[in-house]
């Protein structure tokens, strides 16, 4: 049969990205308390493609998927890029890999236990002999508007909102890949914010919560310069990009901020 | 060329509905200020197939959708459900169109006006020579916890809501169709809420409604019972169907509450 | 701390469901190849509320869900309906958790083996004693329009199509629940439409597939027949709805059919 | 009232972008057959944010956009984005704004017109005086498989795909801004593709379109370059964006490919 893709293409025009995505699998992601968790995420992979060929070959995506089935970490992703540029005869290779993310969570008074999920991602990149690696995290957080509350006699209006961070770390002095764990985000999101959410509150906890916010008030703004200004602290972050939407609650509409940093910028 | 889709069919398997969806197409609905309202619809049109024959011919959902290109109303839905019953040779036919429809507001102290959205849709059925007319609103509103604002010694979370309403009208003593707009709906779930959403609030207007929220809290249980009081006094109402959902601001996951009446069941 | 949820109501409303939705949570469900799969899943929970109280506790469907974690069964589903009525004090449960259930596919000719992704839902129901389990299952497949084929020369346009099954079964004469599996479902549909789709084909399989749907052209009509005609063989089958969506690569709107049956209605 | 969102910040973070979204609200636009057509859009609106101020003030936004009512066009986008500028006094804004475009579409054969919806989108940024538009337009397509043709004795798998082109203009000689039609990238795109898609096809149409399809296999690589071949001969393209995504019939997941250009690289 003959092999179509690997056609000649005169339209000299080079893709930069060709490939699958909405493409569902299980994986398993380091977690720091029970080493290994058990999720289900949403693939996207590519590669680049030379002007002189005509196609590339989607089966072989779904190949190198599956010789990594089951694992997924800030470790392997970059021997599941080398195998795609490889097995694809490819300069770069990209892909990102969406998943929920489970943490057991206290309520703040009564103790009481139960998980919540975080929408997370990894998105690596590698071109030659270069690569990339981004974590991304999405955190649901209560936000209180601190203009709501100073021009009321008594209440204010308050919200879920969602934060996400996307992260660069840079490399330790002998050159090795530095770690942050999406835990050690999800800290620095909810103490930024008017209150964390939880799944499951009892009375004083939803005491606890309800004051907490009211003391915590806080702008789509702040709750991106919060995050920033800790990120900035972390001797491991070399660049981060927070954006913060509020599911305004006086409104049928969201507000959102975007706050993008680098370490280079900042020399 | 042969008409595949009139072929017989032995399976002895009649087909309640078969027909085209997510179809998008823009209408004017009827608007109590303005007359008229231009809007974008999704539908979805379908009909009845009886066991003999092996499919329906579903351009011609989209022939009977154009004669009727611009007007979609209350009165205007029967005439197309029998172009299809007609043109499908259909016992039974239906239509679901769903359009955001736009009302100027005005912010409760400045009066500054401007444009809110609610999510729409006429669900219209025939069977025969009976029909069926059902308006659906969905209304975003601001819901304010009154257990949260009970035990806490200040504020008390709230979030945005949304409350759905579908519901059937009677027919006049003469028999003739009666109309419920949907500027009455949209009334009477903002009067059964902690406080309107608004597009447009100024300082004043802010203010306003986060102590209104305050002095108005409701569950989302309240929010369909509020609802369901009003509508069941209205002679108008033959059914209704209410389903509110709020965003809990203290949550990750949402609340809702579905309560459905019919004026048969209270005799 | 005051009950306020615990207050009496005196608006006369009774609230037929009251609950938590879109609560993410992972979950362990039947596997026949492998007994156990770990995949994520949505929930909604909800009760019934008598009209004498203003509202339910919403932390305790959490407390359930907790109790049960990791294991929603057919067979566990009950329980967790028993343990809402119980903490809750409801006359009414109801529970639907929807998840993706994945499982090896093999690729027609060259047998290489991949997984595929399955959007699935269990939904159960318990009134006072009465209780109630439909089992959802949405198989995407390959459909090829028997029209289009009929009347060209050549080619027939052909679509990625999603089949939804739901489906009661019937206890045995010893009054024991029956059990249908996911992979069976699965099989039906999939032997019931032009092709199955796979994740993962090689040259060969590409072609087998290709001219396998070309040998085998199927209206929507066709699909929810074809299902049909088998599930109403399978003696433990009482209740089934089918509906058939195909995204038709010749329009930008998407055709559809559906089917109810029941074995109430054959004698 | 005090006016929170003016007092002064220390953190020394700037916000590149703050503002509102998922905001709809009905718009013109401008229609090269009929002058004007009535849609309705979805806004993104937000303006920089210096390091020294706490919060923007988010109705301003709304304000604005009342002003402009009705009428957002390239031509206008330029004043809505300078009054942003104005009304938050601030070095950047930008706006995005999305909304469906409809047509009216002939069948190939009979000439059955009806209308086809196309998302678009306006995306103007201002920093300063430096100015920016992109338009955005997605265009439904058919494409069937040039591998699938070749390997198989008879049949094509096919589906339908989306093609999506963002692109900027150079400014004239005398350094005005040019146009480019939404209509003229739709006919581009629908050039490019195996066969366009069609809302209304009677059976000779469904004939032609099919056996066209068949005769114009595309790879989705392909959909991408000949969209780039044609635009790179448009001498008012300065840059454009093409990604091409196919709902491949014969998988659970997508194809993709995307291609960036810019007349800078070319010289």
């Amino acid at each position: 049969m003959e092999d179509v893709q690997s056609r000649s293409d005169d339209r000299n025009l080079p893709i930069q990205r060709v490939g699958v995505t909405n493409l569902r699998y299980p994986i398993a992601v380091l977690d720091r308390q029970h080493k290994k968790q058990e999720t289900v995420a949403s693939f996207t992979l590519s590669v680049s493609l030379p002007h002189q060929f005509k196609g590339t070959h989607m089966s072989r995506f779904i190949e190198v998927l599956n010789d990594h089935r089951g694992d997924v970490t800030m470790f392997t992703v970059p021997e599941i890029l080398a195998d795609l540029q490889q097995r694809l005869d490819a300069e770069s290779a990209r892909l990102e890999v969406a998943f929920p993310y489970f943490l057991d969570r206290s309520a703040p008074v009564t103790g009481a236990i139960s998980m919540m999920d975080y929408e997370c991602a990894f998105i690596g990149d590698v071109h030659g002999s270069a690569s990339d690696f981004v974590l991304r995290v999405t955190v649901p957080v209560t936000s209180l508007c601190p203009c709501s509350r100073e021009i009321s006699d008594y209440g204010a209006h308050n919200q879920r909102g969602y934060v996400t961070v996307e992260l660069r770390t840079r490399p330790t002095p002998a050159g090795e890949a530095q770690m942050v764990w999406i835990e050690e985000v999800i800290d620095v999101v909810e103490r930024s914010a008017s209150s964390p959410v939880f799944p499951l509150l009892k009375r004083p906890d939803e005491r606890a919560v309800t004051m907490r916010a009211y003391d915590n008030p806080v702008f789509v703004e702040d709750l991106v310069r919060n995050v920033a200004l800790e990120l900035r602290e972390d001797d491991r972050v070399q660049w981060f990009s927070i954006r913060a939407l509020n599911q305004e609650s006086i409104h049928n509409h969201d507000a959102f901020a975007e706050l993008e940093w680098s370490r280079n910028d900042e020399r």
